[in-house]
């Protein structure tokens, strides 16, 4: 996971500040999106007041068949426009703050008039994943988001306005709130798909035996990825569920089984980082006794080489010393006899290592599967009771 | 447990679009199968128009005594079809979107006119595990099952109606679909057996010291099936649980008792394979000690080889040494008196290896069991008591 | 614990059918007893249709004081038998094939007319511990049992019965099946002590570092001893709370204390198998920190002998060569001085090792206890603040 | 912790019998205490019968101010005794059978009349921890104790109400009951600092690297004293909490404060004993590292020693062969050039261990701590933002 | 963290007693702050009787607009005075004893006219974290609090107080309360972070391989560390969530929004926390894979110098033998055909090492990314099935 530049919490700081993150991205303009079952108008980079002003003119004089407005911010540097908008929409200042501070745990916020949710976007960036925060503001026939980076992971709802079919253009402001969350977290997949891809990946060169010392922080950059991902997804089940089964101002029961349905893929995601998490922590268990299994390898070599070379140097070392009287080296077959004792001595030795198993590396365990009780089996034991209790 | 090829969830999808996976069977038709109390119907591969004709018209026109109907797809490659059967019996388009969807979590979505019910098969193919998605809607008089393969699994169910004995024909829709979801539970305990018996001949191996290096991967993987089959069986439970303590549409009290033991057979399933998981976590520690353990004996080699000929060889060594005044070199039995010393330092090595008992490779661990307070000690305390208490 | 043959679940078998298991044992007729509060009538080995009777006369005509009924089948083999005592006393079908399946999770069942109640009694048999299934029914004054095996867990009740003192004749149906639970209860305790017996031997074995390398497997039998039984604990603490708590049929308030009681047994016992869990897994640590410890002795011993053997063989080795000019072969002291240049080497190595206690293969950590404010000194406190504060 | 002898449980004895342990302490008399708002009276040591004749007048009878009685017995040797006062006092028999029973978990019993409540004191013998089980009954104006050791833990409240400073000569029996509760769990805190002195004591040792092989036997020792504990320690918190949220006999409101308090102790008890188990926990694994730097280390030494002179060794093997024909042998510097060569050898491998560190066996790991916004700085930040938005 | 001096806990002390810890801080007087909307008084060192007098002068005749007063005691060494303030302000004797007693466990005390809040105060201390115990009383118009050290923290609540702007002026005495926890536990962050940089930076020593054998130890201190800050900071999360679930006394609803936000930091440095944790789990692992991997290497070196030089001193041994007749000693290139066999053994074995890879020492693993459905591709197929649907 990239790393962002920290962002201080400064302790004592009255609440409802904005304080834009230094490293934070700078707007280009607002993003205002305004549809009804059969129009749609959209209008990028408008000036902020341009937005607040087009806002008001819908809000005050309703048409008919209801139109429905996005206001989307991208880029969070601009204090002053995060303020205009806040107050002229009467968003609470505790909220507004937590739109530029970007540790939010994503939950739903009840202030009322409004509703605040924020999630955390995951993208695959290059070469790494990166959280791009995302607040949505959902107020009567409004929703507003603020994104910390331009994204294009919510393109996908827009191009479903610009279309018109399906029921988007149909319903209201809280049913675009939900294809938000739900393209939110539905963006989640391809992201856990390639870190399982990756573990997979290691899982094959570590069993292949190609895996080296890297592996471990291998294995431990991947862990602390997988604990951060999982502790943006671990609190989207409540969120979604208080979306759902809390009676919330703006939100209208028709939209309950969709955002049941949304949950739901919120449980299925955090199976899919559990299952990650327990396949990283299996992936360092074979890692470790992948080492043990080496070391093993290694000593056996050495206790092999050694334990065969040791006594025959011993029996050179003998015939080596310098006794004035030593029988054996004036015997004519001496020297033969010496050397064929040796090459006995090593036969021996070699017997030894290969009825213990030892000079042979590359054994695998067979292990015979025995099916149990066929599908076959179990319908003719059925049908035979079956006949007999006619 | 055999790989499906991935299904790509596509985030920014509007909801309830049927988009089957690349992978998916093509159907042969739908099954329709009509029974009452005194009839069975049977009429397997008919084409999905002639089925739902057949099922308007018990619907519109109800018989005495009462008609089930049951029709079942499998292969859920073709939309067209599925669209249709939906459309027809208003089944809810977010069911029929995850009809096609292979991740669903066991579970009971209540749709008011309809509930819908994903399961999974776990089925024995030829050397692994499958899962077999199947999604079951009951309506009033009708239960309409999907399955994501051929399978055979609930032929037992289809024979029971056929041979007509038992409850089965004389109850309604509710005792159908108890009779589905009943067969799919029991049929994962000779698949748990299955692995059971895996882990009992790898526990044999392992402990015969016949397990090599491949063992830990294969302990890997059969945990990562555990872990796969625990998660389809863990959400049981509560599915079952809400099934016979809510007040569900199209259930009826008279199936409580029936859906009560079958969620006891859920929990016993779930016990099952939380005890194939400790397994194998033990199965994990014992090969690794046993890893420790080889390392261990293959250093005792290694030791006592080098630790009796190193002093050996040294003094050979020092009689191989070629200095003008070495008198030991000239005495009559120079020669014999330094092959003793080798022989008794030789001798003092090994008793002090026999004395730590490093020699003895084969030592067993005896524990002497002691019975503690038998049943004819406790039965007499208390006749004893009864007599002073009379 | 011994090992049962499998007993398949056959997936797809109507609900409600008695199937034995194949190993089932046959029973020698049933035990009809028969009390009241001041006569017992016991009439083992009865023929079950002659039982029936006796059971149907007695409910048709209560006598004065109440009559309690037990009827007890020991042996589960014969299905005919079963049927017709399931029948005649109108006890529920899928109770009745829970009665012959062997894998019951304890627990209460309420069947209305009845209860049934599965339990598993832990019999400490020659070697090892088996379980035997119980099923006790309760009705209006007459209770049911039928075991796995022929047990004497059960004889205490009789003779509480047959010798009438306390308040089991005074009492009901229900005080009957209480002290059958308890009784079935307080049987594990002697076997739980068996286990901590067992590890406590094992502990002393691997302190006193005689433990070899099949303690690793007996640890691990033993953990999954511990494991069996502690599944069958598990359930009884919410089974006997259901029992006293629940306002359930045929179980008076009378009793209520009672089962209180045996349920803080059963919580008792539920810590006690923690307790042997937590003690199996220290274990395991012990034993895998003493093959390190051995390891470490072994390469000491290793490296010891090659460090002071190694230097001292290469300067043999030196005055071994055969260069026409090497001085120091010539000296007349050369060959003492060579020796005692060894032993100097050698001195040099021992004392090194000495210094870093390698050489001190016994070592104890010695910890001084000092106690934390002893009671007296607390008393002294309080008595002077209490002088001071008078 | 110190053994006690195990006490059996008879399976199928009937309920509510006192069976004394074997082991049991015999009582001297028991012990009353009388005290109202203005008088004492002490009567240790007194018979039985007396007692409860003192209680029984004042139960009669009773006074102006109203008088609490204290009723004491210190070991649980004597069944007659001990039946005489239940069925004086009519305390349940359930509940006098759990007084002898050593094994009681603490909690709260409400048998209408009085409540129970077993608790364990734990007490620094001279070597060890032990338990001594005391029971409380709580009646109208009465609490009786029963203690299985004379221990002098409850002497502080005896010395408190002597002195009649404070609350406690004001209020009634629940007051009296409270501050048993609450010695009897502050008595807990020396005893758990004394555990944790052992245990820093035995941290130091460990990484001073003075820890010999019987540390792990020493953790392991301390972890199961650390469980028993705990044992005692954890259902407190409930026990005290149904204490004052639960509308019991004999207790009034007027003590719920100082229950709370005292429950606050117990959560404080839970928490210090989870401390050591995680420290205990920490211990084992460092002490395990440790083994494992060892053996890194005896391995250096032998693989530095091994790798400087065994290819030294070599060479002078060469030049000690016996061909005819070596040039080297006759040149004039061959010896010189010959031992220039193994020192030259030497000392690259000198430097390659010195280049990869191995000869360095005392390395620290350094790590510089950078204050993360240290207090000033955050003030002033804080300061400069509220002059600007003033 | 730096270790505080042992406080006893004095078993058998009547309860309400207030006894300063030995090492407790002397007070230098009082500070009182009263303030409202339009004035600011700031009286610090303040002898405590005026101190009360000017409270008792504000509550007697209250202002308008209504006045808030601060009351803060910095060090509590001084019972006298303590004993005083609480008998003045009629505060609870238990909660009084609390605040001296210092290892309370953050929660809120309702003692019905006011609350108690006992807090820890982390600090950054030159070298290491500290705990400052913080007691907040919250009466009608009235917060008292007591530091158990002087501290600065507090500090930016008085900025903010004198400089006015914001609510802090506008709002009663518990948006004060609110002020200090707030302030207080967004001081946690900078000391989580640097717990956190000191994790990174012995991270980065582990991998670089530049970590010593006392990593362990630093490990176990900084997980021994976090283990204390978390028992400060788990019960937090409750502790704020009554204060704005429950109607409290004296705390008003206008400040919900406000405590919420501030457990919403609570809930997240508690994520903070579990992250650390895992952090240093995961160091410990990466660091004992290290010793692993080192003992490889260590273990690689010495096998091969062995395997390599021990047959090559074997064939020097047999050369230097002393038999009279060896053909091969006179051989015109006898020893150049020696030192070539010599060569070509060392040479195959090199080679075999190379091989199996053995002398490849700073091999990397290789894992290529493959980035999965990346986000066109996704819109692709959405906009694709938008014109098919049209
Ligand atoms: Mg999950
Ligand atoms: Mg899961
Ligand atoms: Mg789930
Ligand atoms: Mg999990
Ligand atoms: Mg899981
Ligand atoms: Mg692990
Ligand atoms: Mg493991
Ligand atoms: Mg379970
Ligand atoms: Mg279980
Ligand atoms: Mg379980
Ligand atoms: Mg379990
Ligand atoms: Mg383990
Ligand atoms: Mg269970
Ligand atoms: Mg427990
Ligand atoms: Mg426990
Ligand atoms: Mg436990
Ligand atoms: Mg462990
Ligand atoms: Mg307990
Ligand atoms: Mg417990
Ligand atoms: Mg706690
Ligand atoms: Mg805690
Ligand atoms: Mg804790
Ligand atoms: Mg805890
Ligand atoms: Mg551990
Ligand atoms: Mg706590
Ligand atoms: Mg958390
Ligand atoms: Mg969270
Ligand atoms: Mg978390
Ligand atoms: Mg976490
Ligand atoms: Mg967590
Ligand atoms: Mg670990």
């Amino acid at each position: 996971m990239k790393k962002r530049p920290a962002q201080h919490i400064i302790p004592g700081m009255p609440p409802g500040i904005i304080i834009p993150s230094d490293s934070a991205q700078h707007p280009r303009g607002v993003d205002l999106l305004t549809y009804s079952a059969d129009a749609v108008d959209e209008r990028p980079g408008l000036a902020v007041d341009d937005a607040l002003a087009a806002i008001r003119a819908v809000t005050q004089a309703p048409a008919t068949p209801p139109q429905v407005l996005w206001l989307n911010v991208s880029g969070l540097a601009d204090a002053q426009l995060l303020k205009k908008i806040g107050e002229a929409l009467t968003l609470h200042p505790l909220a507004m703050e937590d739109v530029v501070s970007l540790r939010q745990r994503p939950r739903v916020d009840n202030y009322d008039s409004h509703l605040y949710i924020p999630l955390k976007i995951l993208q695959q960036d290059d070469n790494a994943l990166t959280f791009n925060q995302l607040s949505i503001f959902l107020l009567n026939n409004l929703v507003v988001t603020f994104q910390e980076q331009t994204g294009d992971v919510l393109d996908a709802v827009r191009l479903r306005i610009r279309h018109g079919s399906g029921r988007i253009r149909q319903m209201g402001a809280d049913y675009l709130m939900y294809s938000i969350i739900d393209t939110v977290i539905d963006n989640y997949f391809p992201c856990l798909e390639q870190i399982n891809d990756l573990m997979e990946a290691l899982e094959e060169k570590i069993i292949r035996n190609q895996a080296h010392k890297d592996s471990i922080e291998y294995i431990h950059r991947l862990k602390r990825d997988i604990q951060e991902v999982r502790r943006a997804i671990w609190p989207l089940r409540d969120a979604i569920g208080a979306l759902y089964r809390d009676e919330l101002p703006n939100v209208s029961k028709a939209i309950r089984p969709f955002l049941r349905d949304c949950q739901d893929h919120a449980i299925l995601l955090f199976d899919s980082i559990e299952n990650c998490r327990e396949f990283a922590n299996s992936l360092m268990d074979i890692y470790l006794s992948t080492l043990s299994n080496r070391m093993n390898e290694i000593m056996k070599v050495l206790t092999i080489i050694s334990t065969i070379f040791i006594p025959l140097t011993f029996i050179a070392g003998i015939y080596g010393m310098n006794f004035a009287t030593m029988p054996e080296l004036q015997w004519r077959w001496g020297y033969a006899t010496c050397l064929a004792l040796m090459a006995i001595c090593a036969a021996v030795m070699i017997g030894l290592f290969k009825h213990v198993g030892w000079l042979d590396f590359k054994q695998k365990t067979t292990i015979t599967r025995k099916k149990r009780l066929p599908h076959q089996h179990a319908i003719a034991i059925l049908e035979n009771w079956l006949k007999q209790n006619k």
